[in-house]
């Protein structure tokens, strides 16, 4: 019992940021150790690391008149990792307002007709949760209406689309840490912050 | 007299799409020759066929504190076209209802800090057309105010950003050319409407 239970618990995290020990870096590599310890089997794809390519080539772009069209081989490898049972977690720095394109691409790519939407796919996830860090202050960042637009974007142009049940999104901001007396405490605070916001969505 | 003013017209034109045969090249390339006829001086990148790299990687980084950074010899390259003289022409895909990561990347990347933005930037264009092809029809695109969402992005969140002073932007919609009779004609006109639309912006 306590095995199948286990096995449901599933969890597939997905970061983008070039540098090792960036905030976005560690915010995914303490959720990955605070979800493992209540459970969790943590699917881990850091997509700098594998060297991802954002790029949509002739052989990923999608055949509207084909929902079965065999896709490159890292693009059905990492679609195998997605099922309805599982949750994803997605850490990254926006960029220009948006996604940095590595991970744009990866959802280019990945999330493509016949395996996230569309004839024959599956729903991705049951739950997705997206943590954004955001580089300057939530006043400057909501002015324009971005975290408005973005949510969106998330929640209904992406996780909808895909029939994924639930989507939640978390923006931290001041990422850059501009005008703090302790940026050391701050940053452990936004730490703490993505991890129980994951914690209490999952 | 003549050589100066042929000097001040010139247009960046810039796109990103996976095939040679796709709308957005015929888009792109009927209107480098369109405004080569009008006296325009077209410095045309196919990011797709310079092979251009999209992942901001630690050497591309922006450094907050310093400005006068030296990116990668690409960025070098590319932003050296770049001049608040010019004019600029994007034409890309709307994929899940943004930029793909091609274009997106080439922002991240090249419209770096101290480069578009920031101290010691130059203005990257006098005006700055965007030309967005919609796979689905105004309809379904606007009732979720993606378009509306893309417009704010476009000319408040980069032209703006960066002080361009105006910009433009059209959406093409129902690329894929559903339920259409003559989808031909239905693709002449949009490459007519793209370039009309710059003729009278330019």
């Amino acid at each position: 019992m306590e095995e199948i239970l286990q096995a449901n618990k599933k969890l597939n995290l997905i970061w983008a940021h070039p540098r090792k020990d960036s905030l976005t870096s560690n915010i995914a590599l303490a959720i990955k150790e605070q979800v493992t310890e209540i459970g969790y089997e943590v699917n881990a794809t850091d997509l700098y690391a594998i060297n991802f390519n954002p790029v949509l080539d002739l052989i990923d772009e999608p055949d509207w008149n084909n929902p079965l069209k065999e896709y490159s081989d890292v693009v059905q490898n990492l679609s195998a990792d997605l099922s309805p049972e599982n949750i994803i977690v997605m850490v990254f720095p926006i960029w220009w307002y948006q996604l940095p394109a590595m991970l744009k691409g990866y959802i280019d790519r990945v999330w493509n007709y016949g395996i996230t939407y569309g004839e024959g796919s599956k729903v991705p996830a049951k739950k997705i949760i997206w943590i954004a860090l955001v580089g300057e202050d939530r006043e400057g960042f909501s002015k324009r209406k971005h975290n408005q637009h973005l949510e969106n974007l998330f929640n209904k142009g992406i996780a909808s689309y895909c029939r994924i049940p639930e989507s939640e999104v978390l923006f931290l901001y001041n990422t850059i840490g501009k005008d703090l007396d302790d940026p050391n405490t701050y940053y452990q605070n936004l730490i703490a912050e993505a991890i129980n916001f994951v914690k209490m969505k999952i």
